[in-house]
């Protein structure tokens, strides 16, 4: 994402960068430049920036009680992605070399649970209660089972939106809500501003997983940096695929590239060809809209007016990434 | 370890064993079949039995209170285990089949993942206060931080005896102090007695570690289940070996086969037989025997007989495990 959205906040993301670095160091050398490596390679800081924002201008406000829940979002992502390349056997990530790629996969595996923990270290000295270890526990849990069923289903050409919706909510839009949520309960917003901004944060989770997987199908290979249709190729279905396994008339001879592994490109082709020649495309569309303007409708009333302005800069720029 | 001295806390046990099931339950069927095969697959439940046992007799003492933490504690070992045999290939773990063999790395690793959210989830239901929290947490930290330096360090021969002790520090006696020590915790004992658990924890941890290193150096092949010097094979040198190449003559010789990843049977043999031929073994029995009468000492003066004689019959286990 675009950093102006999160200019209101700037020093506080300063802060946060130092206060991840820190976080990772260890008496160990080795752990700590692996630790840095990690929280340096080109995070975006979107869940602690939306944690942040969503806690500015609750009564209970503070900087210094905030930025330990914040790092310990960016650091459950971080050990997240570092655990997800192992899997996928990614050789960057932003640009810069994974830590499998530049140490090994056990380096890598272990620093993941390093990382993880010292997630919930932080979390244990922010003496945020229970509420906020218990969320936190379920989205790693949610986070891992979700792609459990994503890695178990590939290839099955599953035809059930439900399963999809479901899916990219584990992935994505169950984290973003948390840091909404929790952003806005530890400001100290009563439970009525802390479930809207809860709703807030799914409803853009939601919008940006649909973008995310719509860029895939639609973007050219060279702007997205990776061959278009890489989902198709990985074996799994997006909104638009689903779809038309629903509709088209050629469900069949998609049904079948789809849920072939050694799928070839010109096979690829032929499948982006004939999702494009349905409606997925614009039904996809119209649930991104849908969400953000739900998104932008549930924030709360009393937001301070730039705080309000930068969570609607957040959902206009999903919903203007390029297609 | 012999079931025997757990005897006293047998029922608890089978509680124990139920709630582990019940935790890696999921509306997944899949994650429910993963979780289930990994708690059944043989542990020992060394760790729960410790922590219940220290519990025991304390004033806060309750069974429904404690086996949240007790259940966390034996989570988080089959977490570590689960990420452990992905590092090392393992087919088999406690004659059960691993993870990764049965499944594949990338469910092993997500697993791994989901165990311990799962274990930081019990904790928070548990309402332990942030020390509890922190200490696992830390935990987890450091049993990650000693595998990196393991694994960093093989084929290395690090001939300074502090970093042999730091070592085992880290991958066994920090995790039984800390079961020893919550146990006595959060069951109410006052701080010397719980101070006191702790050290008894950190001091069989340190005697059983010790011991399993011996016997990779003095059982047959056929006893242990594995190839005798299976340590060495794989780079990994410990007390006896180390002391070896402090004091032996043949030091030189031994020092280029345990570097040398590329080391035959026949050079695993005659390493052997070079550190057999010091006193490295009678020294590391010797600190054996020395952490055991610490640990049977340091034991709180206060408690019941019957789970105080369970705490000796567990030093004397260690002291009796058959060279």
């Amino acid at each position: 994402m675009s950093n102006s959205m999160f200019d209101v906040i700037q020093e506080d993301i300063d802060k946060l960068n130092e206060g991840l670095i820190e976080a990772v160091s260890s008496p160990v050398d080795l752990v700590t430049e692996i630790g840095t490596h990690l929280v340096t390679a080109g995070g975006k800081r979107i869940r602690p920036a939306l944690c942040l924002l969503a806690a500015h201008g609750g009564p209970d406000y503070s900087l210094s009680r905030l930025l330990p829940l914040a790092e310990a979002l960016e650091l459950i992502h971080t050990a997240s992605l570092v655990h997800d390349d192992v899997i996928d056997e990614a050789d960057t990530r932003r640009g810069s070399i994974t830590a499998n790629a530049k140490w090994d996969n056990q380096v890598a595996i272990l620093s993941g649970d390093y990382i993880f923990a010292r997630a919930f270290g932080l979390i244990a000295d922010g003496d945020y209660g229970n509420y906020v270890s218990k969320r936190l526990a379920d989205l790693v849990c949610n986070l891992s089972v979700g792609e459990i069923i994503q890695n178990h289903t590939v290839y099955h050409a599953v035809k059930d939106l439900d399963n999809y919706y479901n899916r990219i909510q584990k992935k994505t839009a169950d984290f973003l809500e948390i840091c909404c949520e929790l952003g806005a309960y530890v400001g100290g917003f009563g439970k009525e501003d802390v479930r809207r901004m809860a709703e807030y944060g799914h409803c853009i989770g939601m919008a940006f997983q649909i973008t995310d997987d719509l860029l895939d199908i639609l973007q050219t290979s060279e702007k997205i940096g990776k061959p278009a249709g890489n989902d198709i190729r990985q074996g799994i279905v997006t909104l638009p695929v689903i779809h038309a396994l629903n509709v088209s008339e050629e469900a069949g001879e998609l049904e079948k590239i789809v849920t072939d592994p050694a799928m070839t490109d010109e096979m690829v082709a032929r499948a982006l060809s004939i999702v494009k020649a349905t409606d997925g495309v614009e039904i996809a569309k119209a649930k991104v809209e849908e969400y953000l303007d739900r998104a932008r409708e549930v924030l709360p009333g009393n937001l301070a007016p730039e705080i309000r302005e930068a969570f609607v800069m957040v959902a206009d720029f999903i919903g203007d990434r390029d297609f």
